[in-house]
């Protein structure tokens, strides 16, 4: 038990995934804030002997859009080492020859540059906040009752979140609407959905018992990343709340401060 | 079994309950059209001695409007005879002390007039059609996010409704959004809710059996009526398909060409 738990596992790690956004930085006004420590813990992290991989599950912006806010806070960091939604859901496009009418935030559409969207026989929808007018749902919503099987694939299934102004529905709202419409189960990509922590090992050639997974989300960073059968760690930065540590259902394999703490006691074990 | 089956059962009976939309007329441009003989079906029918009302689930105008639409077809109806999702909405309200956040079609908006909308601890919503923006779900969405004890009440759950420009998301769609953002379970006013069939009933003074409610939509009219203990007749006008005549759960307990037919049936079972 001592050689497996955290942070003794550390030993036997090959690979880190990092999510973003309450992790490496608090999102606000002017792009956001780097929170403290982290812009130097990501440096050390890739000067180890670790592979990094960073897992968001941003769905308003293209990656190139945020990896170069990321650059500009101070962190090293490339679009190839980022996963996110939309381009999962790209390579599920093209594996399938599915073709999708899109009700994404305008700045997703990069990421669906390559995309034949013809002739649409699935809707691919993401957190398009203004956009879920009456109007788009209800062209989402045609598309789909025309499909003599209908597919629909949601980038998330997140409830709301918060923004400076307040509370916003995100997109497992208009999810569960497009479900309820046309009686039909939504795949989702993303966190905490297993394919999506997958897509990640696969791109770094580990298994799961070789990759800790480090996030703010109890539930979707470290409940998916462990369901995946990695370690999950908790920082208490972003949306971490005290009733995190006494959750019915989700335990982290631990909980630091926040990324620093956790990469210092990485690389302590490792000595 | 020939006493209570239909049409015999019509002896019995003391009230009969109509279906407006898909009954008494089709909806389309213009302000819809009288379906033949329905006129002069509803004319015979309140020159009986049977007790006539009418039960719509229409949530996109207040009484008024639409009764003087059905006048200019030349129907013999009037508002007091006519339940709707809305008033009865109004009389939960204050019946519990609630004070709504309303979402609802503008047309609706005077049948809330008496009530108070200050300082709101539930949320209602219509049919609220381009109401629907996701500024005006977000609004509703935070009163109810606010609540210690969420109360959503949706005056219907309809999935989609067909309009002559094509199919239309209803009111059900957005409720299931909103009961996702909240984790709450919406209460529902309207067909086939019992509560809604009961508050018909009371008004007539009549008990379940000795009422009789016709409509086209087999599932809500009739399904909803038999589930209180009425006999429910389906008509082959409006929504009616074919295959409901072999539903897998709800059997009508007589299926007529319309009103007309079911009507002079009715009647020539009493004489």
């Amino acid at each position: 038990m001592a050689d497996t738990g955290w942070p003794a596992c550390s030993k036997s790690l090959k690979g880190v995934i990092l999510d973003l956004c309450g992790v490496l930085y608090d999102s606000g006004e002017c792009g956001g804030v780097a929170i403290p420590g982290s812009v130097e813990a990501v440096k050390k992290l890739k000067a180890s002997d670790l592979q990094v991989r960073f897992c968001t599950n941003e769905t308003q912006a293209a990656r190139p859009a945020f990896v170069a806010k990321l650059q500009r806070l101070g962190f090293d960091i490339s679009v190839s080492e980022v996963f996110s939604p939309a381009p999962a859901s790209v390579a599920v496009l093209q594996d399938r020859g599915l073709r999708p009418h899109l009700l994404v935030y305008d700045g997703l559409l990069p990421e669906f540059e390559n995309v034949d969207t013809t002739n649409p026989n699935c809707v691919v929808i993401g957190d398009a906040a203004e956009k879920f007018t009456y109007q788009n749902l209800n062209d989402a919503f045609r598309v789909l009752i025309e499909l003599e099987k209908p597919v629909l694939i949601s980038l998330g299934q997140g409830r709301y979140y918060k923004e400076t102004d307040g509370l916003k529905l995100d997109v497992g709202v208009f999810m569960k609407a497009l479900e309820y419409a046309c009686d039909v189960k939504a795949e989702v990509i993303g966190k905490p959905s297993p394919l999506f922590f997958q897509s990640v090992l696969n791109n770094m050639g580990l298994q799961p018992h070789e990759a800790l997974m480090i996030g703010d989300d109890l539930v979707n960073d470290v409940g998916g990343a462990q369901r995946c059968g990695m370690k999950g760690v908790q920082v208490r930065t972003g949306k971490y709340r005290p009733s995190d540590e006494s959750h019915p259902t989700v335990t982290a394999d631990g909980t630091v401060d926040d990324l620093a703490q956790a990469v210092d006691t990485i690389l302590d074990q490792r000595r």
